[in-house]
């Protein structure tokens, strides 16, 4: 079950959408970026207070299903809609895109969604891209990481407290190193189809992208 | 002393910049980019492996000081930049823009800037940018949070573990909470003209932010 969340973001920060997907949720303003798209939108989630009466309209009758949560809220749309969508299908691959570029909080309430304890579990199973990056989530073991064809670098970012990471497989190389602070290993570079990550506690994103 | 770092991302991502320096930074293309705006570049650095033949010369020519990097380097070029800057002014209060909106490994190496014990001690000096976003970083202690006209958003990111935050004289307030992951407190509002944080241990990144 291959699912695609879509945050509000302005459409210029989205990837080549080359897949289509089982399920389509739009996030507040990303369910009329789907709508304006010709795509479905299964699932609606937010205030929708980004919207104009006329376009939130729109979005409530062609939405399959509507989930709208109070404007004063301790969860942001986003995290709401990752929430619905992993009761749904707790199995299910998320792609969200629309989630970079615009506010910075909003980013990082994104990005650390990952840490929160109600979703780490499912963190491997999530994937946040924009136009040049892709950034996966790492639990405690050890991982390959696949090269995508048109990103040129690969960066561990150590979200919490990470202990014994060891990178190898890449032209940077990292021997059971404790990271006791938010750490980005950047501008690593593959040098196989697959680099090779291990570590004992904590939270990594990997993140490959591309220069503009 | 008030210093402007200029990052290499896209210049549709600063904010508007009403002030003048007293000096001048480019990073890598933020070199370029400063000329192209005809503001002076008084320290250029980086590899400039971003930039054409011709522009790198150019820069070359025209930057008062050049600190050129190797490509294979432990450090970011904004690290470098950095901490070159605070070095020779280590009492500066230093802009960088151009950080964000790019590579999100690169925003992420420059946001966490705060908590490397080498910058730590300077990170309240240090404001990041955009035409969306400004972010600031707080040490442990008592702090007012003065509102930035243009912003509508009051968001506090815990970038490492926080005991005792609280937050007051805002639209939601917290009380004395030990913050043990990366967490952001997003889409909080002023109710004043100053907003109220205080907390014990760690880094927060204070980001007043707007829809676009």
């Amino acid at each position: 079950m291959n699912i695609l969340l879509v945050a509000g973001a302005p459409q210029e920060s989205w990837p080549t959408i080359k897949q289509s997907f089982d399920y389509y949720v739009g996030i507040d303003r990303g369910s009329l970026l789907l709508y304006q798209n010709d795509l479905p939108v299964d699932l609606a989630v937010g205030d929708f207070d980004s919207l104009k009466e006329s376009e939130h309209k729109q979005i409530v009758s062609i939405a399959k299903e509507l989930l709208t949560a109070p404007a004063e809220k301790d969860d942001t749309d986003t995290q709401l809609a990752l929430a619905a969508v992993l009761e749904k299908f707790p199995h299910a691959t998320v792609t969200l895109i629309g989630a970079t570029g615009g506010r910075i909080d909003h980013f990082l309430a994104n990005l650390w969604m990952a840490v929160e304890t109600r979703f780490r579990p499912f963190c491997q199973n999530i994937v946040i891209k924009d136009k040049q990056n892709t950034i996966s989530f790492l639990l405690p073991g050890k991982h390959m990481i696949k090269k995508e064809n048109d990103k040129q670098y690969l960066s561990y970012c150590c979200l919490s407290v990470v202990y014994g990471l060891t990178l190898s497989k890449s032209k940077y190389t990292l021997d059971n190193q404790d990271v006791l602070q938010p750490t980005v290993y950047a501008s690593n570079q593959f040098i196989e189809d697959f680099a090779e990550v291990e570590f004992k506690t904590g939270v990594i994103a990997v993140v490959q992208s591309k220069d503009q």
